[in-house]
């Protein structure tokens, strides 16, 4: 044992640990990047998990979930355990593999911890996905695009929402690493699309980059029913909820019959100590509304056919894609924090290591 | 032309007027029984309509919005004018008939006024349904059970939230004309099921005549949520909602994974100045919960399987039911105004006249 030791490199670990469970707004010092860390490069003995380099790590917005303390069994995701890295969905290379799926040297994408190094084990490894187009698209993709935040905006769009041609779609937080692509699959469908953001850039992103037919900045109108109302004179057909709150309830005044609402995630809602009342539920019956809330990972099985879609369309230029690329993990919980406060531009990165 | 009219009778036209649209909880003041009307029994020349005597007119929750005033487009359906008779659900004969699809005597049920004789016409004779079953139930149960609330109970139990067996189902306002019967629909279909209803005497109808699982008054529970615990410790797949507001939001916290929401009718909502605020909707995504608002009228189509279904069921004793009559046009305020305060134990009929 002591000379199969022997040859085991240790390496230091570089992590972001949550510090104390959040509640309210999140702030940087929530976090801590310690560089106190190592691990052992050699999978345990009969471990059958994975052991990976990190490339990219994603930020998303239902993380600020995990960072609140909640029962078990009283929220679809764990809390994260203070003192522990945080963990998300990432990119890296397997240096070592116990798992038949996976072998040293294959690119893979899911949930890893927030360090340059981490071994998954257990269920973790069932939502590692392997990357094999490893050209023309950039790997760090594989964290938005091509990966939980894309799936999350195909799913959501085609299977919730079912459009039709000429349909008309909003989508708030609409530059965020879904509500970009969602705009861009409403197009490719023939819709009319109109996106909201929280900053002129944005705006002039989603008209001028992704192609969406209208957008606003939702900061910048006293009166969300008008501002849809000026958008959507015949109202709505699908919206793509990101955000929830004092904007859903606009929408709802809003939709059209036989509407489509698909809850995917109310970030304006996630940092209240209470969430906010939405009032116009009433909508939802005089106009036969269905408001569909999902998780990704029940559509996971339709990966495959995502992948076929959304690559040739990249590589066509018929989808365009915007990252916000945070450099290495110390700047990892100011790149989170921002996420929150709505100051990325496009999907919110982390590189680690860049091979 | 004056010998044709000669033999024409003309007949008093006893009439519910709404003195004026209503904001608020509505009160038996804001209409009028008017016994100076006069109707010709004869259909004006060339008219398409139908001439119809009524018997047994329907109080429904839908009818308190149509006495507020609303833009025109702003509601799904049209506002009662002040100074005409309301109009509503109701069965009766026909005396006269311009319709092809009626002749003199037939039963019918669908849109009459609160009066004695309506003259039908224009669209309204398409929402007119012949009644061909006219011995082993009573004539008034098209106007519930038969009828709309009826149709409405199993178009949103079976086609909007497509019960499985063994699955667990609540019912708000559950003793009331669509609710007992999504109640026994969720037996027949093996579901366990819970109603709520506003009294003693509606809960122990709920347990004891209609065979729900079980039933609470909703009034007697300062913690809905911890109400719903007690009888959901492991959750709910179906919610069919008659109530909105705060049974809603307790609800919310209670669905199970991939829960259905019927969003039937919101009645605690419908006499407020502006509507309650519901919180809990981030449980639609971490449940993937969907909720569905419905409107009968799209589902009529439905009708025939409908009646096939529910006709035996009543003459087999398989299904039960309770109806509130209140005699006469006289009572027709008081008897609709009840409805909103609950004082109608099953569901609420006013008797015109019996034959």
């Amino acid at each position: 044992m002591a000379s199969e030791e022997g040859v085991i490199k240790i390496k230091r670990n570089k992590q972001v640990i949550l510090r104390d469970n959040v509640s309210g707004f999140p702030k940087e010092s929530d976090m801590q990047v310690v560089n106190s860390g190592t691990i052992k490069l050699k999978l345990p003995e009969g471990c059958e998990g994975v052991l990976v380099k990190n490339f990219y790590l994603s930020c998303d917005p239902y993380m600020r979930r995990r960072m609140t303390k909640y029962d078990p069994g009283a929220s679809y995701i764990d809390s994260f355990n203070p003192g522990s890295p945080i963990s998300g969905y990432g990119v890296g290379k397997v240096l070592e593999s116990g798992d038949p799926k996976f072998k040293e040297g294959d690119l893979v994408w899911g949930i890893t911890g927030w360090e340059e190094y981490s071994l998954i084990t257990g269920t973790a490894t069932q939502s590692l996905f392997k990357i094999h187009n490893t050209h023309d698209v950039p790997l760090s993709y594989y964290t938005g695009i091509l990966g939980m935040p894309g799936m999350t905006a195909y799913a959501g769009f085609y299977e919730v929402c079912s459009p039709k041609k000429g349909e008309t779609v909003f989508v708030s937080a609409a530059s965020g690493a879904v509500g970009q692509l969602v705009g861009q699959f409403a197009k490719l469908s023939g819709c009319y699309v109109v996106g909201s953001a929280g900053t002129k850039q944005k705006v002039d992103l989603l008209k001028n980059k992704f192609g969406f037919d209208e957008a606003f900045n939702y900061k910048d109108e006293p009166d969300l029913d008008a501002a849809l109302k000026r958008y959507f004179p015949e109202g709505i057909d699908i919206y793509f909820d990101n955000v929830g709150g004092k904007m859903l309830d606009a929408v709802l005044l809003n939709m059209k019959m036989n509407g489509r609402i698909a809850a995917c995630g109310m970030i304006s809602q996630y940092n209240l100590e209470q969430p906010e009342g939405v009032h116009n539920l009433m909508s939802l019956i005089m106009k036969q509304v269905h408001l569909k809330g999902f998780l990704v990972f029940s559509y996971y099985h339709l990966y495959g056919k995502f992948l076929e879609t959304v690559l040739p369309a990249i590589k066509e230029g018929k989808i365009t894609y915007v990252e916000d690329v945070a450099e290495g993990l110390e700047s990892a919980p100011a790149a989170l924090i921002g996420l929150f406060a709505g100051r990325n531009v496009g999907k919110q990165v982390v590189v680690v290591s860049r091979e």
